[in-house]
């Protein structure tokens, strides 16, 4: 039987928060065994780049990085927040590693190529994820913490969607470990009205989840996470779960379900 | 016998400027065996603090470094210089991983206390180098690339001297390890006259060293320097070099003397 593994991914609502991030560190420290966190980053990176004077581009949700904006990114998600996360869970004794895809090689990306007169610049599409480098941290009780920056084979950095990241590394760790992925944001899980935390579904399947989609009854952002997920799980990730701070803290209560479980 | 290991401090002259860098990588690929980079940065730091609007302050050399420039100083360090360097090595297979002080705690500092009046802010003082976290890295092959930012106990980072931190790294290697600690700057070694490259001095003990200070002739930047080299060697470090990218890539050819060895 393959050993436990527990893959958090924080948005950047809750990382760029400093209450909400000691309230995450202290749920994230709680969990049992071997863990990697992944973390996003965006607003920080924006409000970094308005203040250096550049414009903050996006097409379809995703950020367009030219070379100043790829510096920004580099230096928010790489510099400013996945040292100030090491420093918090170090704090704790945690032996965390901040690492992004360059460091050892271990997350390889190919920059998205032009399409439909669309150029996103330097963002990358995960090719290869280096599992073993990864165990070998973990082996070594360290907790390795990832910030959504990937390195192209000609040595670019690329940035990259931290979900996706998350997604990639949990497919990758599961040929070690039995995998559980966990999506950390705001709200409680998935939703079916977001304006009423008693809307949310415990449990989600495909079907009922393209049933939803077609009623119109899961919202634009949740879209590609859940697609996404979806994927993930038909990938060897043996558990996935989408949830908000106070649900990790409470994960070791029996029976508690407050949060939503993509099956 | 202790297998050799070199760990090299290269100086924010070099890494800031394109060509230099290149060249620099180049050079330090072409080292034998395992090896530790430790880097500057501080004019890019000065660069964006400007371009945020920061005012600069030094004093007697170092950075007076309160919240704001404290952040600047991580994204710069820890993140913009770091991981560039970590994917131009990666870029030619080196396996570097780009560290700080922070991860795994592996640099662990002390807040410089408040004397005479001076409060340098968030500058640190290193206490412990967790030697054997760097050791458990060399033995996988991988190139640590560290930053100039430590971890104080209370978990907050720390500003520090990237000089003084390769020499603690090389005096806590040298454990494991017969160490080699290299000085790579712009000039070819310790001048007695800075405007004349052939007044470079190829091998100087402390004795030489009392004298020239005393006649004037070792300038003000290169005294802390040598200060600290000479304490490194004193303390178990088996050989001190200082000298500039050319010499680096030309330490392999037989009687090559083009550099200041610290005996």
């Amino acid at each position: 039987m393959k050993p436990p593994l527990t893959i958090v991914k924080v948005g950047g609502g809750i990382i760029e928060d400093p209450n909400a991030l000691d309230h995450f560190i202290h749920g994230f420290i709680s969990l049992q065994g071997k863990k990697i966190l992944v973390h996003g980053g965006g607003k920080s990176a924006s409000k970094l780049a308005t203040k250096l004077g550049l414009e903050v581009k996006m097409k379809e949700g995703r950020r367009i990085t030219d070379d100043p904006m790829m510096e920004v990114v580099i230096m928010t998600y790489g510099g400013l927040i996945n040292k100030k996360i090491v420093a918090q869970l170090n704090a704790q004794d945690a032996s965390a590693i901040g690492l992004t895809g360059a460091d050892a090689s271990c997350i390889i990306a190919r920059k998205r190529p032009i399409k439909d007169g669309i150029d996103f610049g330097w963002v990358g599409d995960i090719e290869a994820v280096d599992g073993s480098f990864f165990s070998r941290l973990l082996g070594h009780d360290h907790v390795p913490v990832v910030a959504p920056l990937s390195l192209s084979r000609e040595g670019h950095l690329l940035n990259t969607n931290a979900d996706t990241m998350a997604s990639q590394i949990a497919i990758s760790m599961s040929a070690y470990f039995s995998v559980t992925l966990d999506f950390v944001f705001e709200q409680k899980g998935v939703l079916t009205d977001v304006k009423d935390p008693d809307s949310l579904i415990h449990t989600l399947d495909k079907t009922q989840y393209m049933q939803l989609k077609q009623k119109g009854m899961i919202t634009d952002g949740m879209i590609p996470k859940l697609d996404n997920a979806f994927d993930t799980l038909a990938s060897g990730v043996k558990s996935i779960r989408i949830l908000n701070t106070d649900a990790m803290t409470r994960l070791k209560e029996r029976n508690f379900d407050g949060y939503t479980r993509i099956i």
